[in-house]
């Protein structure tokens, strides 16, 4: 497989709109209302706040908004800042093998609409085109090269800012090549930052180098034209393992975006299952809390070992306590960042509940299922089983779904009216003739 | 050897002005010197053009010189732009052992003093720690790091701009460790890029992204506090080989810069001793072109794997020609940029005398040395073994090698008195009150 870099950038050169299946550009613009809710809802996080006063003194003219701020910055700090407050809560999209694809991709599309003109196709198809160079080339490496240490999101991530912005560029053959070597050689991102507000800067930075690098490109800078696939290139000395057929094959035929996840609640995959089940069940037998005698968990192993924090102090915690997030779930009917907030986490009637809740280990329940068990005073138990939780691909969140997530991730950034009008621009973008107006709607106002 | 990045920030705030020796200070301003002269003698290079017509429109408030250049940037860019110019012609400082030290620090430095008040002192100080933390976490992980396929001088360069510009800006050791850790989840270069443009790139993002992490620490924006040593950080996911003791023992017993050496010679380092040979030989002796018949090299068998080309036609080509190199070194009397030009190959009277040179392998004959015999066509032969080439640890450029090496590099865009004015602030630079100065002074004037 020779020129692997060169093909890829060819086949993202030839790629027009048209070639987009309808139901991949609806997926887009879920993908995209999605990263407008998190980004939003990230927005006044304290890991914002500290990059945008480190950095936003050195920005350039004031060219493209942050999504949910009233700040202004060039296109590259922008592209940055949405993309760390867009990941910060942990709640954006994720690819069903690791990646998070809008985060490194659609920072830089959104900061490109405000610079210059671009229709909401435009902008979709680059954003349908960055997130298949990314997804390819991470999963021609994967589970390697995440297995050795690195956060895929920010080292498969710059690829797909670089392939979006080269196709805005329009980038020829070789400039397109040349974008994607600079951005292997600024690709970067450890593990080792989970934990740390360095875990979301990696698609921050994922997202301004992708975009350099087409801006240099486009200038004629110069890269190795073999930077993928080289001996000493990308996939070989980030990982022991390179197939580099998955990066073109099926080109065209099937859409890495037909495998794109959404998040219904604020925490990991593991516990979904479980808050489904209790608000399933509270819901079909509308039952009340000082009713509850006991609630039985039983899960995958996985669960117990991720999530297993019987008391949980903090919001953080009580995001790797599935006991909480049973709690929280029945008495609230939701778990949301709210849910989990310290708060939340230290309400007394929540804090009883959770100790009446009793987790079981089963290692035939899948990673995100669930059986969840509800026994009342009067003796009579409810059962859900849950198979899949919802937000997988196999039970997938409803467009309505993610309008109630945005409103939820949005209700003290924005008006309902503005909510609304964002939600409405996300599906419509396939048909908006100026897709500045995007970033522009998530400006709180004053 | 737990917490070694903490230690090693430790170290870096604890450290003063005085503690460093006064020859350690003495190096500290030949590197200046030498890296100035390759900054400005690169500026107008096309890899520098093109960066600069890519990402100039989006600089921030014009607070830091282009070195060599008119221009002024917010001190990133300056950082990034000033990092590739004193790279890009090959030409500037190397540490005995891979990595070159100066062009990730010194422009993060030289823009930092035009933004807030910075003695020489200051400067020459946190440039000294820069140059101590890059190049003991380089050789932490040295020689396998850089066989791996990564070009350390990007890769362990961040690590001495976050040092340097956390120095400057009298971090904490909790942010000191933290600069430390976001410049580790910013290290990336690949040697795959080596004919490239990328290739200076390299140094200019690590200057970028060390600053950014120094900005970024400075705001308590957090990272890992192992991100060193942690088993899934950076020396364990960039390199097989991890020897952590290597980045404290002896420390403020012996600098790294003490191993720091400069060339004369713009080409590889194993062409410099055929080059002193045929200038030593030529002005020994009085030699005269039209005397000569033929001139016998014998070299390292790895000179003939580097620089085999017998008959370049590019300026390119021939610094990868040892015939070329010995042929304008003896007609010239030189080896800048200005004999690795299209028009110094392509001379007739240096491509006639190329074609005269023989090579000779033989192993016992070091990686920079030569043995040199020029034949004249009256039958006399003038031989000459150059064990160790100049510029070598065994033999230094002088200040006034240095000096001359400067003057060579600016000619074109300094005047006679701007370039004396250049070599005297950097001789006096560790009593500067304002180190400014310095950047300033490199600007051509109009």
């Amino acid at each position: 497989m020779k020129d692997i870099t060169r093909t890829l950038a060819r086949k993202l050169v030839a790629s027009r709109y048209a070639d987009i299946p309808a139901d991949v550009i609806h997926q887009a613009q879920r993908a995209v209302l999605n990263f407008l809710g998190c980004a939003v809802g990230g927005a006044s996080h304290e890991t914002v706040e500290r990059v945008l006063s480190a950095l936003g003194p050195f920005s350039g003219p004031p060219q493209a908004a942050i999504l949910g701020r009233r700040e202004r910055l060039d296109i590259l700090h922008a592209a940055l800042i949405n993309g760390i407050s867009s990941h910060v809560l942990d709640f954006d999209d994720t690819h069903a093998r690791a990646i998070h694809p809008s985060a490194p991709v659609l920072p830089v599309l959104l900061a490109m609409a405000e610079w210059r003109p671009l229709s909401g196709a435009q902008l979709l198809h680059a954003f349908v085109l960055g997130v298949e160079a990314e997804c390819r080339v991470g999963l021609s490496v994967f589970p390697e090269h995440y297995d050795a240490g690195w956060h895929i999101t920010g080292t498969a991530g710059v690829f797909g800012a670089a392939a979006a912005a080269g196709k805005v560029l329009a980038l020829d053959e070789q400039q397109m090549t040349w974008a994607l070597g600079i951005a292997a050689t600024q690709s970067c991102g450890l593990q080792e930052m989970f934990g740390s507000m360095c875990k979301s800067l990696h698609p921050g930075q994922a997202a301004r180098g992708g975009l350099a690098a087409a801006l240099l490109a486009s200038r004629n800078f110069t890269s190795s034209g073999q930077a993928v696939e080289a001996p000493r290139g990308w996939a070989r000395v980030l990982s022991t393992r390179f197939d580099p057929a998955v990066i073109t094959e099926g080109w065209g035929e099937r859409y890495e975006l037909s495998s794109n996840m959404y998040k219904p609640y604020a925490c990991g995959l593991v516990v979904h299952g479980v808050i489904d089940g209790c608000i399933e069940l509270k819901r079909e037998h509308a039952l009340r809390l000082p009713d509850v005698e006991r609630i039985e968990l039983t899960v995958s192993p996985r669960v117990y070992t991720l999530t297993g924090i019987k008391t949980p102090r903090t919001g953080l915690e009580g995001k790797f306590s599935v006991y909480h997030a049973a709690a929280a779930a029945f008495v609230r009917e939701a778990a949301g960042e709210a849910q989990f907030s310290d708060a939340c986490v230290n309400d007394p009637a929540i804090a009883a509940l959770r100790a009446r809740i009793v987790l079981r280990e089963d290692a035939s329940i899948g990673r995100t299922g669930a059986c969840v068990s509800i026994t009342l005073k009067n003796g009579r138990t409810h059962t859900k089983l849950i198979e899949h939780a919802l937000g997988t691909l196999q039970r997938p969140m409803s467009d309505a779904d993610l309008e109630a997530k945005f409103r939820g991730l949005t209700e003290e950034a924005l008006a309902p009216d503005q909510m609304a009008k964002v939600i409405d621009l996300c599906w419509k973008l396939n048909s908006a003739a100026d897709a500045a107006a995007l970033a522009y709607a998530t400006v709180p106002q004053a």
